[in-house]
């Protein structure tokens, strides 16, 4: 007797692995556009899922299809994508979605909101998404080609609230080689191409520098970024969450205590002073190192000066040993 | 009345900054190699020293070049190096020095050690080295590279202890163009060329990862690097101090307390094990992120497994919920 391929048993486990702690009975949602990676996932999920029913502790699964409108023909995908989960036994739904904005930050948002929505209404426990480390690793290196710190260069957790990334530790190589041994024909998304264009940071991250980057120092480099990416995870973990403490112990009612901020150390004071301005209303996205800084010098760099204009119409000023945050006049 | 060139100002105001906080008298001196960013940083260095002789604290200024003897005309190239050095007026030694060992680790050890030497010999204050903008971004790739965490990714710092580097805000084309104006002719390190069969790793990454990066996601990308790098500098600082408290926490008279690290977030067990093993005498750049996780799972994944072997000959063993680093029996 022969087992299923290699790569057909490493996703299965995979996604074993995922849901081993849902309780008896729950409801676990593949998030499927199509792609070898979500399809992968999708006949992976199935499989594992049918297989629990001879056990203490089945579960069920379903699939989401999200349809971002975003290319000519976008309907067409989603619904070959949803015969396709359908056809793995995985009953399916296809959500149309619109993206309010331009850029994969825009449909991303527009994606994560509607697979939360479906989750909801069918009170599922779990969302798989079907990410793997070559996804991890263009993240860790866009990240770097932004400047960002370590929450940014940390990519994507294996589990935030009820989303989990059961692929993480595999390649894009290993969910096309699933796909193929299965017979499944996934979809290739054209705009992954890096040649065109128009093609995205991502892409040309993807067809150009991951690819460079193996050549020159070695074929771990994916794995060696997906390394260092869970090493920042942990440190951005608790980075945060001394800053939370910090910006609670620095707040009154009439702003944020200087003195408290002041005597924090940088790595801590820049997060509080980056999250008190998220939190009066500047939007993360727009919020630059440049900002950041200009906030922290009336905390570290007092001469004086007049309040530092954040995106969003947010005005920091120092008066009386204070910072406050407010909406600027129009 | 013209100014000197661009690059050559930058030169200059990167050293008058980098010495700005010197007591009067103070002796500084110049790591040369002859390349372009150390003779640049020379030519400037010689050139402050001497204006700061008609101000209020004026300093000595002097230079060291490192001959490591590992390629053939090691001794001209330092000679070379020392008359350039002379003829801008730097009082000059050459050191040469026995390399114990293969790669870059060991030679920038000898280095460094013969750097400590010259400048404790001649009372220094500060010992400042050539590297740029371009050297922090191949560093930071490096330890993406090795799957390193924060405080590889960190890259170097602009100061520490007498060690100080003017340029890291500047780029290598900066420098190049600095000795260019000045009519300086520095010397190129064949094996910076990464066409070489031989090349390091750090020379591939210089000739064709950055190259590409640049071409795929922007000009900016170095620059970026070296930004991330500067954030996770006050990351792995804060980090490291918090592991130390947290060390110092769990030290008994009979090992490491299992409860109190347990207790404590990924992010400060890791490091805190991390040092505790190199204090034991395991060597650091041995000391694999594998190696750690295995003694963490004496904490964190207790089975009663037996000791765990690190680089070095030390065997990490729990017992009465306390960890033990111990010399293994040989």
């Amino acid at each position: 007797m022969t087992g299923p391929a290699r790569e057909v048993a490493a996703v299965r486990s995979a996604v074993a692995a995922a849901v081993a702690d849902l309780p008896p009975d729950a409801l676990v949602l593949v998030a499927c556009s199509g792609g070898p990676d979500s399809l992968a996932l999708a006949a992976g999920t199935a499989f594992v899922a049918q297989r629990s029913t001879r056990t203490g502790t089945p579960w069920r699964a379903g699939a989401v299809v999200v349809d971002h409108g975003l290319q000519d023909g976008s309907r067409q995908v989603a619904d070959d994508a949803a015969a396709a989960c359908r056809r793995l036994g995985l009953p399916t739904d296809v959500v149309r979605v619109q993206v309010g904005g331009r850029g994969e930050a825009a449909a991303r948002d527009a994606r994560y909101a509607a697979l939360d929505g479906a989750a909801d209404e069918q009170g599922a426990a779990a969302v798989l998404l079907g990410h793997t480390l070559d996804d991890q690793a263009e993240t860790v290196l866009l990240g770097l080609a932004r400047g960002s710190g370590a929450r940014a260069l940390a990519g994507m957790p294996t589990a935030r609230g009820r989303f989990r990334r059961p692929l993480l530790g595999l390649r894009r190589v290993d969910t096309v080689a699933a796909c193929a041994a299965l017979g499944l024909r996934p979809w290739h998304d054209p705009t992954n191409d890096g040649s065109h264009a128009d093609a995205s940071l991502r892409s040309r991250v993807r067809s150009d520098v991951l690819p460079t980057l193996e050549r020159v120092l070695g074929p771990g480099v994916a794995e060696a970024l997906a390394r260092s990416a869970e090493q920042l995870r942990d440190d951005a973990d608790l980075l945060d969450a001394l800053a939370e403490d910090l910006l609670d112990a620095a707040r009154t009612a009439d702003g944020l205590e200087v003195a408290t901020l002041h005597a924090a150390p940088p790595a801590l004071r820049t997060r509080a002073l980056r999250s008190a301005a998220i939190a009066a209303g500047s939007p993360a996205g727009a919020l630059t190192r440049a900002h950041v800084r200009a906030v922290d010098a009336l905390v570290t760099d007092w001469h004086g000066q007049g309040p530092v204009a954040l995106p969003g119409g947010i005005a920091v000023s120092r008066a009386c040993g204070r910072l406050a945050l407010n909406t600027a006049p129009a």
